[in-house]
């Protein structure tokens, strides 16, 4: 296929966890796009090397390598407007930026505060050296330290919840009666959470739980 | 005038601070509409009660009488198809509801944390025992406790106030180039605090009030 998305793997190469790489995952089931998966370690600077630094998600589109997930979304509703559009008119795409913002800034620390400690239990072994060096650095402590306020942790990421929660009980999605791309930025954050958590998230949250199904279910995925 | 709004004041009757009255003070800037302001304080039920409620904002146009910012927003909206719109397409009011779950959710306790014991002072004084037993309940604890925690309250405000500092790096706008009601919502919120607040609010955040003195510039006000 002359399609290629490059993603975040575990050592199991099935478990494609990276919150990034979720956002393009669904941008190119929004545009009808099908492509093929290359999983890809955090170590594997060489494999993506072509694409000129050293994270993915990187899409190869015929001819086409483009990198960064905000990127490659611009990349496809440009390339393909006859598709479903990812951001509707100008206003909604330029609000989408405030979702993107509280997802970066409060939903990924509070998400990663819980399930850090998990995902480096799943790490390919050739991984956990850089993702041990290079997330205790960023956090100030060691991923048992993380691991042992976990407690805490999942408390933040309920209160955390709130305005998705609230937004959820009014409307279906984000962009209101079908999912878009403000939607697949929440959503992948929640997908790597429930997908590297060693405990169940999300089982006291039916309407957000029910949302990522839904979302899921929209693209046949 | 025929049209008339009905806006919470302090005993400074050009004191007007309440957070969703202002939402509705820039939605009719917006809509390029005058009306006249009406003072009322929180134990003016009489003055209201032709509204078939007992809360501010309360929008009488003509023969019309709305309560509730987010029914007034809708109804400017509807009968004011040929002025600015609030919403543009449903895309992006169905993503405004995020950002009001967020200001509604998440800002507005952080603000109250701060403010409450400040409007507590400005407050008419009919209105004193009224707030302090209805705020105290809701907090449980006393306005001179809610006080004592300020220096918390304002650390925890900056950095509440993250995904919004996010956004405006990017934009001019919430809604991109020009205010929207996305805006409105959070001004609101800001503008409480701005002009309640016994200390200074702000003063480290050139980003949010540039776009605060922007969206009061862009409506003549």
């Amino acid at each position: 296929m002359s399609r290629k998305l490059y993603e975040l793997a575990a050592a199991d190469e099935t478990l494609l966890f990276s919150p990034y790489c979720w956002r393009t995952k669904l941008a190119l089931a929004h545009k009808n796009l099908e492509y093929e998966t290359i999983p890809w370690r955090f170590t594997e600077k060489d494999a993506i090397a072509f694409s000129g630094q050293g994270k993915v998600p990187v899409l190869v589109d015929g001819a086409r390598t483009i990198h960064d997930s905000e990127i490659i979304a611009e990349y496809l509703e440009a390339t393909y407007p006859n598709e479903p559009a990812l951001f509707a008119d100008p206003a909604a795409r330029a609000i989408t930026r405030f979702v993107k913002s509280w997802t970066e800034d409060v939903l990924h620390p509070l998400v990663a505060r819980i399930v850090l400690p998990d995902i480096f239990v799943k790490l390919d072994p050739r991984d956990k050296a850089y993702f041990r060096d290079s997330r205790e650095r960023a956090w100030g402590m060691t991923i048992e330290d993380i691991n042992a306020q976990r407690p805490a942790a999942t408390k933040a990421l309920t209160a955390g919840l709130a305005p998705l929660r609230g937004t959820l009980k009014a409307q279906p999605f984000i962009a209101g009666t079908a999912p878009a791309y403000a939607d697949h930025i929440i959503f992948g954050a929640l997908q790597w959470a429930v997908l590297t958590s060693a405990t169940p998230l999300l089982g006291e949250e039916p309407i957000i739980a029910a949302w990522m199904s839904a979302v899921l279910e929209c693209y046949g995925l």
